[in-house]
This record gives C-alpha cells, structure tokens and sequence, in this order.
C-alpha cells in the first residue's frame, strides 16, 4: 500500500520507526553514563516508549488508507518517513513536569506538534522545490505540488482540532501562535532568497519563528496541559527556545563538516533558497573577501561551471566559523540547562537535560 | 503602496470596491420591485452596508503594511481585490435571524468567512498554476508561489483565531469543518485532473465542499453567532448549501454561454484541472458522440492544432445542457427559497431570498 513504509522495510516497522529518537537518546543516556536504577530513569522510559508507540497508532487511527482523499495520503506518507519524533518527545517528558500527565490533552499535544511540524514540511517542500525528505523522495515528488499544499493545509486544521477539542483555550492560542510564527519566519527568509545578507539579528528571528517556536510550545504546551505551575511552563519556554536555536546551530555545523562534493550541491541549494547559516555569518564578518568569494563560486555555480567551493571552505576553516558555530550552540544549550535547573530535580527533569546534550552532540 | 489598489483607481475606493456586492443586491431589488418602506428594508440595507465597510476596516487593522511580512502583504492583495463580498453579506443577513447580531462575534463570522475564501483562493491559484483573479494578475504571480502558499496559511491561522477567541467551541469546529471540507473537495478534483469523468454524484460531492460548505457556514455560523434558535440555524444550513451548489451551476453555465474563442482557452484549462461541470455532465449523457468529441478537440489543442471548440459547442445546443443546467440551478434555488419559508418574516428573510434569486440570475 503506497502509504506504508513497513512491508517494504522489514528493519523499520512501526515501533522501530516511532523509537528511532527514542533509542538515540538511549544511546546518548548510555553514554553520558545514565544508570537507569540510580536516576529512577527505567518507568519514565518505558512510559516514554509506549507514548511513540501510541503516536503512530494515533496516526493510524487517522482511518487514512488507499481511498482518502489524495491530500490525506500525502499527509500520511510524510506522517510515516522515518524521524526523530523529536518534538513529541520532547512534549511527552515535559508533560511530566505538571500533575496530569495522564490526561489525554498531552497525548494530543504531542500529535499536534508532529503534524504541525509535518505541515510545514509539505508546504516548505513546495515552496523550495525539494525533491528529498529524510534520504526518500518527498511527497511532492510522489503525490504532486497540489497535493502537499492540501495536505499541509489538512494536517494544521487536524492539528488545530485535537487541541480545540479539549476546551483549553490557552492551548489553541499557544498553537495558532506557533505557526503564524513559523509562516512568518518562512517568509522572511524567502524575502532573502538569491541575495547574500548575513545578519546576525535577522538569522536568530528566521531561526526563532521556523524552529524554536514549535519545540517551545511542544515543551511549555505539554507541560501546561499537564497543569504544571506557570513558572516551570515559562521556564520550559525557554529550554525549548535555546534548544530550538541550538538545534539549528547543530544543523548548519553538520552541513559544512560533511564533504566537500555534498557540501557544494547543498551550499549552493541552501543560498538560492535565502539560509543563512551561522558559520557563514561567522566567515562574513571575520573574513573581508568572505563574501566576494561566495558571489563568485554561485556565479560560476549557475553557470555551471564550479568546482568544489574549496576557497569558500578554506574561508571557513581560517575564520574558526565551525568552532565559533559549535561555541554559539553549547552557550544556547547552557540557557537551556541553566532554565532546567529552576525546576525540581525529577527524572523528567534528567531527561530533559539529555535531550539538549543529544541535540548538540548529535552527528545527524 | 503595493498592497493598496485605491490610489491606482480613483473609481475603486475602498467604500465602492467593499459594498459591489450590496450595489448588486440593490439592483437585484429594485429589479424585483421590492419597495423599501413596503418591506421595512431601509433600516437592514443601511446595516449591512456599514457593515461592509467596516470589514475594510477590519482588514485595515490586521496592520499589514510594506514593511510586513511577505506572505502577510500577499493575504492583504488579495483580500483588496474587488469582489462580491458575497459570504459576508450573507453573514451579516443571517446573523439578523438571531438576537444577538449586534455582537462582536457576528462580524468576525464574516471576516473568517472571507479570510477563509480568500486562503483557499491562494492556495488554488498555486495548485492550479492561475495567472489572474479577478481580471486582476494573481497573487502568485506578483509574489510568487510561496508567497501564496505562506499567505494561505496566515489568512487560515487568523480565520481560525477570529473565531476562536469569542469561546464559541461550536463556532470553530464548524470552521474547521468547512476548511477541511474544501480542502478534500479540492483534492477530489486534483484527482480528476487530465481525466474525462463525467459523473453527477462526484460533481456534487466536489461543489458541496468547495463551494456550497462556506455558504453553509457563513449562514448558519454567522446565526449560531447571533444566538438563533437551533431549528433557524439548520434551515439555514439548507439554504447555505443549496446557494453554493446553485452559484457553481451559474458559474458552469456562464462559462459555456461566454464566446466561443474565450470559452475554448478556459474549457481547456478547466479539463486540464479536472473541473467538471455540469452542462458537460448533461452532454455526457445526452450525446453519446460527446466524450469522444471533447477528447479529440482536446488532443489538437495539447498539440496546438485546436481551432474553436465549434463541434463541442454543437452537442451542447443540441442536448440542451445549458437549459437543463439552468433548470437545476432554479431548482436548487427553490430549494433554498423553501428552506427560507420555514423561517418566520423578516427583513433579513427577504433580503437572504433577494440574494438566493441573485445568485441564479447573475450573469457575472
């Protein structure tokens, strides 16, 4: 069935898929030198576990199959890539901060992040022309444009549903908020395609509204879901603001640490597409030919005729853009830690801190 | 200033361009001879065209400017276009069924309903790959696809918190509802796309959902809003989808009654986009030489060797479609006309009957 991964891929089933974060974090806890029994870490994991796994059968409760409407295939075959599931994740071990954990307005929280987060990759697919989502074919390179335009829309009027029906107000407004930030932030940063502006003050607002803003509320909406008082609620609006930022951080590193050949076909896509990234606004400002430089490999780059970017890496490698980029993400995972550590030590709390040492150790 | 038209055209101010629809209306009722004193029309027609205005103002104060966001600058372009204004208008006449019209809820019904309509339009235009709306270049091609897609999701995102922030739970799930309606509507067409399918039920099925569902809603939501009796509120979900099915009927018809030449460019672009319409279902049936015909007539044109679709154009006189189109229209018409009589007299109920005989017998 086309909207089905699972038989194609005996080693990605459902819970394989739905865990895949779950278990990098297990191999992060194993390595930080977590012991499950000490930390009281084992019923937190567990809960966790079952929490992705129940994520996947709210995907599936969805009824979709191969007579939904074409929009809603397309919803469910992005839905069903593998990812980290990062942002339920994050929302299930900050729902444990508050009292009521057990409602199911967190469970819906956490849905309602994975579908605004899965919106917004339809919609950014369409309006980037990308053509690969997570190493497979993106779903408008199966199921079409149109198609991925209609099912961002179906997936934000789903997402804005499971939170509506609880009757929390605040939520929904949390909610409406989040992606009228990230539409925002996707538009400011369309406005710099073509053009080379490395502005710090301008990448940290593209960077707030398309990537913190929904690990923010993911972390602060579960929690407030939960009952959790307001002053953990604020505080995880800012762990989820600062690992939102790091996250991104992290990401720009891993583009220009991997090979040169990948790096010059992403460079140049990213440019085109108006991403700035914080080792290039590193490199612009230490570098006075940084720029010049830049201009001149994407001139020869459309007219099809660079080679590697190798005196824009080299730029790069002089100016320490990669240990000042690395730097800049261990100083937000630092805000992060030091928000965490205004709540009362829990293994919600431990995990947490995991989390933001995951996301800025993280080789993927 | 881009976002403005007012100033280009001296003859388009924003008080003439917000109250075309009323002008029409007005004409439809001098037409029909209804005397304002007789039918204690004057106080209700002063209402709805201070209502009209004030959605301007409405659109004035959401503050987007030059210096606002991209996708938001797209939203206010298209919400300037001139246009009918129609699902408000009949917001603001329903909404005098309850007794509670004069509260603020009421006006963000209408001001959701064209939010709505015109988020739609933007993600259509880009689905359907349109050049102009009208009679005016569209969004997409003054601020580019993306831009389009973004600003449909910002119209959406500010429909949905218009409405949600009255504390009306009812209010928004049956916005959420039309929104989801449309877009598997619009789906269901995509599907349909380059294909000859002429099928009654699946006709009806797209028009409820694409058109006739926000007709519904700004109706019976705008009477919810207003506190009108359970048993109004569902007559006037009767009325509200037999106006929409009536409208695209109209529209179908208007089409295959424009000039030869100009019906040739859009019935192309109307297959290719897999919009049925119904004096072509009526052919379809009628002729059995019909499909066939249409299918040739579209080979040569794929190949540009189509002159006017003259042959095409034959089977539909000779099998009458556009009468019957027509006598469907009336009929859905009366449909509504009924549903109105269950209602007791008012202005409001003569205004929406005006508007119902308005839709069948416009010709633009």
């Amino acid at each position: 069935m086309e909207v089905r991964h699972a038989d194609e891929d005996p080693g990605r089933g459902a819970a394989g898929r739905e865990t895949y974060g779950l278990k990098v974090l297990e191999r992060t806890l194993a390595a930080a030198g977590c012991d499950d029994e000490q930390a009281n870490l084992r019923e937190l994991r567990q809960w966790l576990f079952e929490g992705l796994i129940g994520l996947a059968r709210e995907f599936d409760g969805m009824g979709i199959d191969a007579s939904s409407p074409l929009e809603q295939r397309a919803a469910r075959f992005i839905l069903d890539l593998p990812g980290k599931r990062l942002r339920p994740l994050c929302a299930l071990v900050a729902s444990r901060i508050g009292e009521g954990w057990r409602s199911p307005v967190v469970r819906d929280v956490a849905v309602a992040a994975e579908m605004v987060h899965n919106a917004t990759l339809l919609h950014d697919d369409v309006i980037d022309l990308g053509t690969e989502r997570r190493g497979l074919p993106c779903a408008r390179v199966v199921y079409g444009n149109a198609a991925s335009v209609l099912g961002g829309d179906f997936l934000l009027v789903r997402a804005v549903r499971r939170i509506h029906r609880h009757g929390r107000p605040e939520l929904v407004f949390g909610l409406l908020d989040v992606v009228e930030a990230m539409v925002d932030a996707e538009a400011e940063q369309l406005e710099l395609r073509g053009r080379m502006v490395f502005d710090r003050e301008r990448y940290l607002r593209i960077v707030q509204g398309k990537t913190a803003s929904l690990f923010r509320w993911s972390l602060s909406g579960a929690a407030q879901a939960a009952g959790a008082p307001e002053a953990h609620v604020k505080a995880l609006e800012t762990v989820g603001a600062c690992m939102g930022v790091a996250f991104q951080l992290v990401d720009d590193l891993l583009d220009v640490e991997g090979d040169a050949e990948a790096l010059g076909k992403d460079l140049f896509a990213d440019l085109e597409e108006g991403k700035m990234t914080w080792p290039f606004i590193i490199a612009a400002e230490r570098a006075p030919s940084f720029v010049a430089t830049l201009e001149g490999w994407m001139r020869d780059h459309r007219a099809g005729e660079a080679g590697r970017p190798d005196a824009v890496l080299a730029l790069l490698v002089e100016t320490e853009a990669a240990a000042a980029t690395r730097a800049f993400a261990v100083q937000q995972s630092e805000l992060a830690l030091d928000a965490l550590r205004t709540l009362p030590p829990s293994p919600a709390r431990t995990i947490l801190e995991v989390i933001v040492q995951a996301i800025v150790h993280r080789r993927q």
